[in-house]
């Protein structure tokens, strides 16, 4: 069985945004039971990832390390047309991945208990994310 | 055709451990010749990576790089209740992935040569780590 | 249903080599309407990501990073049998990863208007690359 669904995320800058509850509907809704979920963010300024999901400092300090690793304006960069943040959203984009698969176990996305799925927007203003989430399995 | 099977991984501390045997047995069980191999941490401070299968130094650079590159300890970091390798166990995992996706070929993992599955534990002590396998194929 | 396609990549070196064209080929001639697009490279120094298709500058951009960040011939390695660029090539290609799954949405790869499937050869030199692609729906 397969179902696809698309869902749209509106973020208010830079940062994440809690995914779960809205993957774990679709996946509810489809029926399946074992299977996999194939989220997958159709952007090359926003991406998708797994992070600790209790404690709010462990996404302020993943933010603080993505800007020291990749500075906003950073000179090395020459793709600069939509500001210093361009750039860098596209290489923090890259290192953490525009796709990812997580399992369906029992009707539902069968996380750990600390983790949570989150869509990293990377520019520092709003924007409209289209998520495409693919769902196989029986 | 969908199996779905959880191997427990007792890790020793910070390192890579092989799990291709692991997988290939498991894969083999399934009776799938041709598919998707799934694996999923279920955690936040380990993760799935492919490297190099041959020369044991290999893995010994990428801890060093990782080491370099998320420094234990870091005052950048807020999150420390577990220990100065907590936050770094994150990011690392980040930036590794909890989820990869194999292909199947002839009843096999249609890894390359040089290609090894690792589980990298980031924390510095051992652990019990969950690792689901999902596979799908026919 | 499932298709599984062998691709080689002739690189001329470092640098990204844009699949779309050969991945798009694969999904129209396989029928599958929709489901997923797994592709996987089988070696340890290249990998696969989606980057911005628009701006060559991005690709120069992305390079430029990935250099100052794993820097060839770094004497922190002890990996180094195939000269400088060997154990960076292992490294960018573990932050980059060797797997990807897109979207296969009405017999299409369901990407967004921006963005382009890449091979990213991390060794200095030329080589032949395989990449397998598995596709998966209905």
């Amino acid at each position: 069985m397969i179902s696809q669904q698309q869902l749209k995320i509106a973020t208010r800058g830079r940062g994440l945004y809690r995914l779960d509850d809205q993957l774990g509907r679709t996946v509810r809704e489809s029926g399946i039971r074992t299977g996999l979920c194939h989220v997958f963010v159709q952007h090359t300024s926003a991406s998708l990832l797994i992070c600790e999901n209790a404690d709010p400092q462990v996404g302020r300090d993943l933010e603080a390390f993505l800007a020291r690793l990749v500075p906003d304006g950073d000179p090395l960069f020459g793709h600069a047309d939509e500001g210093p943040d361009d750039m860098p959203a596209h290489i923090r984009s890259v290192l953490t991945k525009m796709d990812i698969s997580l399992p369906i176990v029992e009707g539902r996305c069968g996380l750990g208990t600390w983790q949570g799925v989150y869509l990293y927007e990377h520019r520092a203003h709003a924007h409209q994310r289209r998520v495409l989430v693919t769902l196989t399995g029986e």
